[in-house]
């Protein structure tokens, strides 16, 4: 490894996407795990949700996975939901999680975001 | 965001990935996202479909999802397709919708695509 | 396409991630195109297992993908387990295929490796 590939996964910036509700246990696990190996929160690590998968940052809704987003926006990561899909579904932007950001495609953050030099993972 | 990332970001490449039918709606929907988020079709803009998802591209098939194929296409976006799976799935070039083009192996499309600087998307 | 990006496309670096069981096979096939398709196995090709996807490297396991796996490794493919989910499956290192290899987190390696320039497949 070169100093310079040392400096690039230094400032390790992730992406995460997901668009299935099924996939977040394995998604919080991922970046538990990516934290937990970098022995620090990554400064930029973001996770997008777009279609069905917003669902999961309504606050009424009784999953304990919302504790997961909850320590783990503390520690810095970002998590983000698809505007079009909050519309496509109804959901109001007062019905999120309190530090759930909005974007107006996902896909355009996740294209941005690479764009970036972010590297993405989808579980 | 510095005015290099900028730059970046306006000429936004991206290559989308699909290996399973039923993930054709969400797919041409996140294309149409993505279109509609930028204002005007991003210079580069690919769907890459090898394995079982080549089959929507037959044009004998009774799907509503061609016409979006079909818009799409005259908007500007590349759909491809694996000469790998057509040759294993028995469909042969004249059962194409016009405009679909065909590369030797669909994995090596999107690595190269993202070495050219590509994101990449899988819904 | 430039000098530059016919260089890049020359040493093409590929990582593939699998995370479910039932999608070895076409991995599997996809790491094979990609081969073929370039004629010569790409100096740099890595499969990373983490979830459930690491069972599959058990040398006890009974199923033809091994076999596969064997000769891929013979060519050059490195295949990698995630330790966090070796763990949490229970499954020791000297249960594995000899020639695997394993990481500390799954997801630490794809982010990592897509910094060095790393294409990501995931199928």
């Amino acid at each position: 490894m070169t100093f310079y590939e040392r400096v690039v996964i230094m400032i390790l910036k992730v992406i995460f996407h997901i668009d299935e509700m099924p996939k977040w246990g394995l998604l919080l696990a991922n970046v538990r795990n990516l934290i937990e190996a970098k022995g620090e929160p990554p400064a930029e690590l973001e996770v997008v949700a777009n279609s069905e998968a917003v669902r999961l940052y309504e606050k009424e809704r009784a999953d304990s996975l919302l504790t997961s987003i909850g320590e783990l926006s503390d520690q810095g990561v970002r998590f983000v939901a698809c505007n079009n899909a909050l519309k496509a579904l109804g959901i109001k932007r007062e019905q999120l999680l309190p530090g759930v950001s909005i974007v107006p495609a996902g896909v355009l953050e996740l294209a941005e975001k690479q764009a970036e030099g972010y590297a993405y993972i989808k579980p």
